[in-house]
């Protein structure tokens, strides 16, 4: 059994820990307060990009050695025209940068919290959740959690094609804001 | 009616001719020899990325003025890791600036040719095209005739995002030569 810890307790926080529940993992709920240690062998970062950094710099060391689930979508939100990482990188190789003794997987992020919530993309489609991750046995760790919690999960690749995720990502939120696409619909994967 | 020149007679410009003629458009297929007019308010270049620059430097003042549709993913196909533009840019924005007089637009580069044909992505969705541009009516008539042969169609935003677009195909091009997804299948937009 593989315990998760989860930072952040918003809806995207809520979506990945019931599904680690259902495949019956244990799900620990962690508050953004460093004093309070995570335990879990997996840690899902469930907050904005923006919050990531003070996340990182208070926990460092308890992150070390740990799967670090990096799930956000770096936009810029004033002018939802870009992304704030670098255009040839992601907000996942500045995590890995900054964690540098931990193993750094990107995932979730293309996926809207409701998708998670219902397994379904628009009632019409299974959920895929995409990893990338250059860490073997990390990402298979966290593909398996996902599978046992009834949700697709796919390896997307090394923890480079997380630029690609996140351009997934930005272009869904676009469509979404925009009324393209539902908050519980978007981007699936048709095997 | 609309009159769609396609360069290029492989999958994805017979597929897209199906299309432009489902819809009761007028469809021409134009060899790759500049000799060769195209007469189409709308001109597809229907070839891979690394044909694209004689094209463009050999029909540069017949495409003046048309609307010009960039269908390509600008892959390293040796490494098949990265891009070959730049990471900041498109293969849309480099076509675009070296058709300076034309109406560029990014579309058709996240459908496999199979989906425009059978016009669902792995049977189970409906092909979805997305249209970036910059100019509203070109994007517009583009629209119209995709969605007059059959195939949904959304307008994904201004020219820059074909940076997404091509990370979309990117992805979607890696997960299918490692079978994880089908050449008839992919990436579904569910609304």
């Amino acid at each position: 059994m593989t315990t998760v810890s989860i930072i952040g307790n918003g809806n995207m926080g809520t979506a990945i820990g019931g599904i680690v529940a259902a495949g019956g993992n244990t799900v620990e709920y962690v508050g953004r307060d460093a004093a309070e240690p995570v335990s879990g062998d997996i840690v899902v970062l469930a907050v904005p990009y923006p919050a990531v950094a003070e996340i990182i710099e208070a926990r460092r060391e308890q992150l070390a050695g740990k799967v670090v689930v990096d799930i956000t979508n770096p936009l810029n939100f004033e002018t939802f025209d870009s992304l704030v990482v670098p255009a040839d990188g992601s907000a996942a190789a500045v995590i890995a940068a900054a964690l540098p003794e931990s193993r750094v997987l990107k995932a979730f992020n293309t996926n809207f919290a409701a998708t998670l919530a219902a397994k379904t993309v628009g009632g019409a489609q299974p959920t895929t959740v995409l990893v990338a991750g250059d860490d073997e046995l990390a990402k298979r760790a966290l593909l398996d959690v996902v599978r046992a919690g009834g949700v697709n999960a796919v390896d997307a690749g090394a923890l480079s094609r997380a630029r690609e995720l996140e351009s997934v990502g930005f272009l869904q939120l676009t469509l979404a804001v925009q009324e393209k696409v539902g908050w519980n619909a978007g981007v699936a994967l048709v095997a």
